[in-house]
């Protein structure tokens, strides 16, 4: 199963792809999109747009995964968010990929196993989960978080599905 | 020139297609692109974004035209808007359609002369400067609205590029 976990932002869009055969977990790619800092908005979204096209071209992974925005500084700021948000999850709709939404609760208790987990300890975590050489960039590091836990989380509906259940 | 004027919304998202002959604007087609009810975000951004391509195909409008938000209720109907319009910049901005930004006072302006009217004047100006037979649904009409700004300002722009100007 390989999963596209995406930390969408409007000047910085991490992606990180994870592969997972059976309970083993393989990082396979991870980085940053930045669109150019004069970039207009529409821009900006084509980058975002674009951007993850090809990374989904390049890796064909099955599933997208995003973190759920529940807190926005302010309503400017969500505005931002909104529009990255919104072309991050186009860019996988449109190559037909699920997305499955997490909470950041959810992303810590899958990654570290507790869901109030500073920062810091995440990126510690993702880091070791995925043999990474070091600790990834920020919004690329988010991103394999997020992608870490659509892979248990798949685990865990795969368990209630019973014993004829597949990992989804 | 023809103009697609769009009021992105994640429930209900106008667009409205007008053509500028010279001085005159003529009314093509307006409507409301709405998601299901209970449709996932995935769904309805993919929605708005279809939705927008398939009028785009339609109609070969050469611009686009979307109000400018300076001010949302919160950050969570921001986030929702935010996302909406990232969904129909995009479709806009995948069609090779350049994407012009306008506030609502500009609109206000443009359309009524007036950059506090009320949005009941917006309305009825809109009927009467297109001769529609009846008040346009709300995000339609404010999608003409901005469509009509649009045309207003090429007008401007053509203006001050002096003799040599032409329509843009």
């Amino acid at each position: 199963m390989r999963i596209l976990g995406i930390d969408p932002g409007s000047r910085a869009t991490g992606y990180g792809l994870i592969v997972k055969e059976g309970n083993r977990l393989i990082h396979v790619d991870n980085g940053v999109i930045r669109p150019p800092e004069k970039a207009t908005l529409p821009e900006r979204l084509h980058t975002i747009f674009l951007g993850l096209g090809e990374i989904i071209s390049e890796y064909s992974p099955q599933y997208a995964a995003v973190e759920q925005v529940f807190v926005a500084r302010n309503p400017q700021s969500a505005l931002k968010l909104g529009q990255a948000r919104g072309a991050a999850i186009l860019a996988a709709t449109q190559a037909g990929l699920p997305v499955g939404e997490y909470s950041a609760m959810q992303v810590k208790s899958a990654v570290v196993g507790y869901g109030r987990a500073a920062k810091g300890q995440v990126q510690q975590m993702v880091k070791a989960l995925l043999k990474l050489p070091e600790i990834a960039q920020e919004d690329a590091s988010d991103a394999l978080a997020v992608a870490i836990c659509h892979a248990h989380s798949s685990n865990l509906n795969a368990k209630l599905a019973g014993a004829g259940g597949r990992n989804r």
